[in-house]
């Protein structure tokens, strides 16, 4: 039995185990597991360091993703002390119909199982979704980036090893260290063992999965999102939301990549924020009915739009309607996250109604499509599919239910 | 482009306009295809009536499926006037967050979009699909089993013909009368326009459209369900159970296939039952161990644990417990419907709480999972899998959600 396997089949054993086990009890194992991380943090930041070593030709962006700080374990730690807080979806009555032959009959919420997550090489991960998953009773299975095994394997250790003061067992927590990316492909088909496989990264590993997977998939993360300023958009107002939209945080799935920009405000609305976007370093790109606005534009190609920089690139296309942009979002929309930008009521309503996304927005940055700020918690990730969740994805998300029915001899 | 994939979109086409039709759009339109159904009677059974001459080798129970009679064209009219009275799932607020920032978030209940079903040779599950799916926003792509493709095709035709005189396109209902295996393959591949599919149908089509599908599944239907007769059991009310739920209808998943007897009540259980089984028909198989207690038994081997039947078998094992019959349970279910026959409150906690199936009874006949019987109304299908839905599904579990977000120039 290969090492993945023999560790999925441990969380399997384990998962019937922590799936009855009390609120109280998983609520004491996570604030255990945010002590160890901080009595363990020079540990920590040792293995860091030799990720950080080994990997030093990467991008700063990615390495400033990976590097770890006392401030970062210290936010692991708080994350883990959150997560403890939220209220245990597991055991709420969603339904109870009480039938007239006097069957009752209850629907409640119940663990999922084994659930198997593969993620880069952001070392917090290991413990924001160990936290996640346990909580909501799940057996956890963690496939991090091979560029932050050391320390993604220093923090599981010291998490497992606070799981054996508890109650939980230490066998919830599978950390996989191989980095080879068979892994990958053997995990997403171990339907014996693990119910559902959540690839978090770029669109080439999610690709992957899904194509490959037998196991069932929540595909989350990929963000070629939209803001579209209607003609009838306050147009200061549009540019606030368009660079926050793309400034703020470029390298997360729900910034924009492309802006739409109806024909009749183009004239006055390009240069404005042109002028802004180069002042933030910022690539524009632009169609040529675009280029005819502002002639400074880089020339974007149809490949432009299909692409989520995830970067400090902003495209430009010119529409010369609503349907216009309607249509472009629905042939380009990774279904993630949508804004329109404008004051009137029915093209907010249309735009409101047609968009088949995640998140749609009328008047407000996209960068608001987070569980937090939504109100709703952490979260492990937005889901850009259509079945089980949508949006971002928290403790209920993780969960299943079953019907429990109570009879006294009931028969058909 | 082949006839599977233009069909495909124009579903995805008429998915589009069909999301944003009313509920008395899309209910006059049920009402229509049930009067159309009524007034092509004879059409509808003339085409039936091939089917019927070209599969005259098959077995009579698969052929009492194929079969239509004016009844069941009538109960076909029927169910879709009851689809129509079911209330509307689409539009629904789910959740209402007002943020401190003064964002407003709704999450509210929208179509899926494209749905796929195949399906066996029962050419009433064409309009009893057509109904749900169509009543929640979806387009539907129709792939019946091929010895009643003249009844499906004939019954797609007049549905059709019904939907030009209504507001929902007629391309929201697609029927596939090419009955070429190789369309399976090629429909659960269609991630452009399809965003799920349903087979419904034995673990053969099952497994090969799981292992195959890059589109969403949701695996419905096959029923490996267990009665297990605990030593504190009322044996009345035990036998009671266990005919019904073997005999009732064993054809259909929600019957049992293998009883768990425990071996303090197996010596007075089992000739009772033994008895009563033989009269009605059914065969009887048994481990080692009970065929000490009824030297009669067929011998049953390690298949017949895996085994659905789907017909008058019943195989019995004693078990020396409750964690006994637990462990075979978690071995061998298909996680459909599970029960105990018990009079001890621990016992029947602890089925309830462990046992790993979309329904759990505790003293009463597994036959009752069914929507109808659940009090939820019309089902496509029984959940056999955790994500997404579980269970019977309904109307709502043919839906997804999205988050509509209304500012006034928020941004982070």
């Amino acid at each position: 039995m290969s090492e993945l396997k023999e560790k999925s089949r441990l969380a399997f054993e384990a998962s019937k185990v922590l799936a009855l086990k009390s609120s109280s009890q998983k609520d004491a194992a996570l604030l255990e597991m945010a002590k160890a991380l901080r009595n363990s943090q020079e540990e920590i930041l040792q293995a860091n360091q030799k990720d950080l070593e080994e990997n030093a030709h990467l991008p700063s962006a990615l390495l400033d993703r990976l590097s770890l700080s006392p401030d970062r374990i210290e936010a692991m730690a708080k994350g883990l002390e959150n997560v403890a807080n939220l209220p245990d979806p597991i055991g709420k009555e969603i339904k109870m119909i009480k039938r007239p032959n006097g069957l009752k009959i209850r629907q409640v919420r119940v663990p999922i199982g084994v659930i198997g997550i593969i993620y880069e090489a952001r070392p917090n991960v290991t413990s924001d979704a160990a936290a996640l998953c346990l909580k909501a009773g799940n057996a956890v299975i963690l496939r991090g980036g091979s560029e932050a095994s050391n320390s993604n394997m220093a923090i599981g250790s010291v998490l497992k090893k606070a799981l054996e003061k508890t109650e939980i067992p230490t066998d919830a927590l599978q950390i996989i260290g191989d980095t080879d990316r068979i892994i990958v492909s053997e995990l997403i088909k171990l339907r014996e063992y693990v119910d559902l496989v959540i690839p978090r990264g770029g669109a080439g590993l999610i690709k992957f999965v899904t194509d490959n997977a037998t196991v069932a998939v929540i595909e989350t993360g990929v963000g070629n999102c939209h803001l579209y300023i209607d003609k009838d958009a306050d147009l200061q107002m549009a540019k606030d939301i368009l660079i926050n939209s793309k400034c703020q945080r470029p390298g997360v799935c729900n910034s924009i990549e492309t802006a739409l920009v109806h024909e009749d405000v183009a004239a006055e609305f390009l240069p404005l924020i042109y002028k802004e976007l180069k002042e933030r370093g910022v690539l524009v790109k632009g169609c040529p009915y675009a280029r005819q606005f502002v002639q400074e534009l880089e020339e974007a190609d149809y490949n432009d739009w299909s692409t989520e920089y995830l970067d400090l690139v902003l495209a430009i296309r010119v529409v010369e309607s609503l349907d216009d942009a309607l249509l472009h979002i629905a042939r380009y929309s990774s279904k993630h996250s949508e804004a329109i930008v404008t004051n009137n009521y029915f093209s907010a309503k249309r735009f409101l109604e047609e968009v088949d996304a995640a998140a749609v927005y009328v008047n407000a940055s996209t960068r608001f499509t987070d569980g937090g700020e939504f109100g709703l918690g952490a979260e492990i990730g937005i889901s850009t599919q259509k079945l089980h969740a949508r949006g971002p994805m928290g403790l209920e998300e993780l969960t299943t239910v079953k019907y429990v029915i109570e009879g006294e001899g009931q028969i058909r």
